[in-house]
């Protein structure tokens, strides 16, 4: 018997209250060894660029075939439909509102299908709980048998995106800003490691709104304990840290934060 | 091999201590291919209700044959006794202060045993946490031979009820009030789908405290971003909510703020 | 086949974040079957005290032969090592920063090699997410198979510790200090049952600050709700707790605080 694929939950739904576990209990009704993992359900509520942004950053990391199941929802119960995709990394779960686009766009060949065959959810379906009626059975009976993809509903071509904000590029630097905060403070932001070719570590110069960082780095501990400093994350976006500090609180920043690097 | 029957925990332990965890290792030690679900170990300390609560609107996902174990103890170490109920859902394992009350009036037909046997405990059972040294070996003997089940102790008839307040219903409506508050701020109230027959949606009149919220909903998205409504929840229970946003912030709902539904 | 070895994860990197689930991802595609539990990774950031005393108060309950990864690691991608330990008990892995002395002195008996073997970790390596990239694929790997314990690095006498205050005993008493609380309030002090031997419950007379606790209990409940009180934790320290309240807040309690037991 093979190893079941892995299941990947990504949700706004915290860990407090019971709509997690409602979801698994659906899965495990439907694949009894369904090899469960929670991405994160700390997601805040309705932020779609968080979601996408996890999920972004995640999913490489996982074998190929998992099948992920992103449940961040604003407009549950509205004629929004629920995506699928199929990639060569795997089958992605999601309402069509932007989430999927930032994994689509890295993943490049993909079949794309609107779930609209009511065969894959629970027989009685919620207004506001589509995670536990909609996402949890379609997701077991893919994880499952991968081939019902076909079965999900019409193919579709077009899905919508997010407007995540671009770093603007010229020959002297990049300018972006600051995206999220992960537990430590550190802060994440729009410019990728691409968007920084010309410059090694060491190279370039970072300032983070009127604060001057120095030169990349590439490990925290490059600098004294509580010094700020900035680098290259390991999700590949520049990333603005303090060593065993957070830099959201000693350099004040902010969503939206102007960061800038010349080359 | 038949796939183990999900092992479902609920506790007020928090995820940042090591009391989870040391009940899993217990689980683990006696059955290693346990299927470990967390429903939530977020419950206030010592909340009942809440525990109740999360524990009836969440077993009924969950596959027959589940054990379900709920550690909710503040008489941990006294007289309290430790309840087992075997439903045709399930087996429920938690002390005898209430959280089980809920559940068995829905399960109707249930045995119901005192745990005293202390085969099933581990050898050395400290006074403050029988999370680990009596209800996690417990679970795992049972998930893995249920038959165990009249082995555990004495055939007990009674058990303790919580004193959830009950709306008051008359021909013109209900009354009742906020129980809870879920991560996203919706309002979940004593006011179940039962006490509204009369009323489909879009015929009752709902009040929060004094704040009208008109007739009742289906979804979140059918008022504007930012408007509060009211709508039967995925539980069941009749919600007051705010289109992605916050009731209990943007109506000032406290626990126990009156509801009131007009048919 | 036989049952997979649990694979423990203790790490600060919360829950909301990605760091866990990349992990989790890197693991399941070496080891589709893994067992995974997570112990906490809600340790406060860069708090080496607290991770080293979760694994050593949880780590027994697991069953013998249990992988141990311990991720809080201030020092990633200097030049610190990576410690991996054989013992009775189960495998650790951790960065050498004292992190497992606690451990090593309980175990007594153990084999401790540098891992350094970049067999065990994926091709490509960040600077500041070795938890990912070199913890997690040698824990999979080692769960797969101990055997190849033998081939992480070269033997390594000496490690780390870490510079936790120790109790003073006199013949009239002992002398300690709090360490933590978890999530109840409760206090927990350097003080162990060990250094308590002369005294059994309602022997001691225990002194919080300046605050007089009375005799040792056993259990909660042996005082009324409200009331504070000394008794020995699951864990075999000196515990300072309130019955069905934080003794945190109530006695005003913090890291440092002295505790006095006079026999």
């Amino acid at each position: 018997m093979p190893p079941p694929r892995p299941l990947v939950l990504l949700t706004d739904f915290g860990l407090r209250d019971s709509y997690v576990a409602s979801m698994k209990g659906v899965i495990l009704g439907l694949l009894p060894r369904a090899t469960l993992v929670d991405l994160s359900h700390e997601v805040e509520p309705q932020n779609l660029f968080q979601a996408a942004f996890l999920l972004e950053a995640t999913y490489p990391y996982f074998p190929k075939g998992s099948v992920f199941v992103t449940v961040v929802d604003p407009g549950v119960g509205s004629e929004r439909q629920i995506l699928a995709a199929r990639a060569p990394h795997g089958i992605f779960l999601a309402p069509d509102n932007g989430i999927l686009a930032g994994v689509l766009e890295r993943e490049k060949r993909f079949e794309l299908r609107a779930v609209t065959n009511r065969k894959f959810f629970r027989e009685s379906i919620s207004h506001t709980f589509h995670g536990r009626d909609c996402f949890a059975p379609t997701a077991a009976r893919l994880a499952r048998n991968p081939a019902l993809f076909s079965k999900l509903g019409p193919r579709r071509t077009r899905y919508h995106k997010l407007n995540i904000p671009l770093p603007r590029s010229s020959r002297t630097g990049v300018r972006g800003e600051v995206l999220f905060f992960d537990r430590f403070g550190n802060a994440f932001t729009n410019i990728r490691s691409s968007h920084l070719k010309l410059s090694g570590p060491g190279r370039g110069t970072v300032k983070a709104g009127t604060f001057p960082l120095g030169s990349l780095r590439q490990a925290y501990y490059q600098v004294p304990r509580g010094r700020a400093l900035a680098l290259v994350s390991s999700t590949g976006q520049l990333e603005i840290a303090v060593n065993q500090g957070s830099a959201r609180e000693a350099l004040g920043l902010k969503k939206g934060t102007p960061i800038e690097v010349l080359f």
